[in-house]
């Protein structure tokens, strides 16, 4: 099979802080391999492609500077979105499907490579299965893994995770000395990303490991919550030491169903039909304030988790590059994967291997029981073990006048 | 006059990220003045000194490492309070001062240096004033000043006030880049600490002057604020592109003088039935969807605002350490001052300036009328002039396994 000699790159769903250094991984991947002549970027994924709003990303990237810029910027320096394909069969589904089939034709286009979380491998993998029913198969189809949620399946763990977890972890770390200074009693509630899976909230455990400190009890989506449960954990928390810190995540949900934060919002859904979901923390002060009567805030950790390149694991973004990178090396024989970490420890390794996309779009990974305490309300010894490697290392950023400097298009 | 061979320190007030850096600099001055014998620290300020836990400080520091790893240390190391003493007059008044007195002579102390905001000034005024009046004048009375909000009088800017806006302006700067990602209309409102005065907030718009995006209003609590004239400036911004940002402080006022924030309840109730108690940004956020319908979501930065020590301001940092060791200078000649950064301009510099601290402490330093843009939505050039040098610089910090490494007590 002949492939065509051009390439594109798009970024799809929610920002994070390494999604750019895969994106860098792809320019460079390109840049030094030859089957590839030009290397063009979508704006805000699928949905520019189809309006035909895409920029060369060869000419843009010439020199080393750019692209060292482009790895330390966080959210999506091409834009995203949040499209999701209809299903070739819908209404209007066929025509969607012809005119990217005809964007590829006309650009010459042989690799697709597409950047994104969960919802973003529904795309790559409704293009593959589309070009492999009609033939059309002069262009792989490749996803390359992105997300701060580390829910999705057939990956050690994704890009953009370690940097987020390392922000999480570095700011609870900050919160438990804040929260300490005072003799007077408190409760601290942190609120931490994941709606469906904990691996956020059970970062914010990683000070246990070095510092001494640790949020007393950690609540992750995984286990069913039980206000009682949650009141008795912080009242006797508090017969411990006067400052209890509580790590919560906005997923969390009663053993019905129902999210604890649930009632606090509007409805208001995506375009995937996910509830927006926020106020877990304060839900649970307002139930501490009123039951055991202390000192309580709440505080949500909100965007920064996801756009914090001012504090990146230099781990993270040198997987999130070279999953970039190995994306490029996979294209021809590859269409239809996702490239997945694999994983050594002792000492920790990560390798890339492409693993059929079908399988692994719209699942979950959550949180497994044995990193989840007997009692629910923390994580193990064995999570800390495999989030540790995650979030290694600094990367010494560039600075202009006082703020990080990023790569703008 | 003759002063007693010893010195105390302590730390009051809000904890910030740069206080143990005021802590080292009067540690280190302290080390290196021949007519200081003994440094103690009161543990939790003035509420340790009166039970009696003070530790040595001398013994504990004794080479550099120490010191530069409490100058990277959020919070207080010494432990807080928020004690306010009493008039020596009201009842019970007089015998804690003469329980702190004693506490001098038992001691041996000269020196007492009290790092805080506009509260622990108040402190340092009542002990100098209570010395005076009873000829107790072998010990001198220092105050360091110490606050995120830069609401002191009498100094050019607080200790702690450039980290502080450091990472507020880089968060923005990140959520700026979060929020272009996508096409959708949305208005996204940051709440951001001073509940008096709108310095942190104004700092939000520092990206201005380098990267060329901002925050498109700014809300400071010193202009009344109107729904009205939010909502239209909202929709005008929305009208010159899609990804509006909005910068507000959590004490903007109406004009009759209620917070914004203030018992505002959603008209929702929680999972548990509370009643939804919204903060400022809520408030907004709510608001915006009520009247305008696009989507929109509220971030409060909340606590890592002032325990960010992962994102020093350098600049803040030397000169929180240099008022500490200033401090320790003046003690023979100051009794009774607050010590002030005075400023110059092409090139900035800062000195160091004792004050009467009876004319400082209470009083609430304000962003003046030419700092604020004429529609009362911004912040004008010559704001962001003032307060760009002191973000400069940043401070390289020790690591350990991946999170920044603290001096613990």
């Amino acid at each position: 099979m002949k492939f065509r000699k051009n390439a594109i790159v798009g970024q799809s769903g929610g920002p994070t802080a390494a999604i750019n250094a895969t994106l860098a991984g792809v320019i460079a991947g390109a840049g030094e391999n030859p089957r590839i002549q030009t290397l063009y970027g979508m704006r805000h994924g699928i949905e520019g492609l189809l309006d035909g709003r895409v920029v060369n990303l060869s000419e843009m990237f010439t020199g080393e500077d750019k692209l060292s810029l482009l790895k330390q910027t966080p959210a999506a320096a091409l834009g995203s979105c949040r499209k999701r394909l209809p299903d070739p069969k819908a209404p209007d589904g066929q025509a969607i499907y012809e005119k990217i089939f005809d964007f590829f034709v006309r650009y010459d286009i042989g690799s697709f490579f597409y950047i994104g979380g969960n919802d973003s491998m529904d795309t790559v993998a409704k293009l593959s299965a589309y070009a492999k029913e009609h033939d059309l198969e002069e262009t792989s189809f490749i996803g390359v893994p992105k997300t701060i949620d580390n829910d999705l399946s057939g990956t050690d763990h994704t890009p953009g995770f370690g940097s987020a977890a390392k922000y999480i972890a570095t700011v609870m770390l900050e919160i438990l000395r804040d929260t300490a200074v005072y003799t007077l009693p408190s409760v601290t509630i942190v609120e931490i990303m994941g709606r469906d899976a904990g691996w956020l909230t059970a970062a914010s455990a990683l000070p246990r490991l070095t510092s001494g400190v640790a949020p007393d009890l950690v609540y992750l989506p995984e286990v069913p919550f039980s206000a009682d449960t949650f009141l008795s954990d912080v009242k006797e928390a508090l017969g411990h030491h006067s400052n209890v810190v509580v790590a919560v995540s906005e997923g969390i949900r009663f053993s019905d169903g129902r999210y604890v934060g649930e009632g606090s919002q509007s409805g208001v859904t995506d375009a995937f039909g996910h509830r927006y979901l926020a106020g877990t923390g304060k839900v649970l002060e307002m139930e501490v304030r009123e039951h055991l009567g202390c000192k309580v805030r709440s505080v949500e950790l909100n965007l920064p988790q996801r756009a914090a390149a001012h504090l990146l694991s230099a781990t993270d973004v040198e997987e999130s590059f070279g999953v970039g990178k190995a994306a490029v090396d996979f294209a021809p024989t590859a269409s239809g994967s996702l490239i997945c970490y694999e994983r050594k420890d002792d000492p920790y390794e990560i390798t890339y291997c492409p693993k059929n996309v079908a399988g692994i779009a719209n699942r979950i990974k959550t949180v497994p029981k044995e990193f989840i305490a007997p009692h629910g309300n923390n994580v193990t010894d064995a999570c800390l073990a495999y989030l540790a490697p995650l979030i290694a290392g600094e990367v010494p950023l560039v600075f202009e006048s006082g703020l990080p400097k990023h790569f703008v298009l």
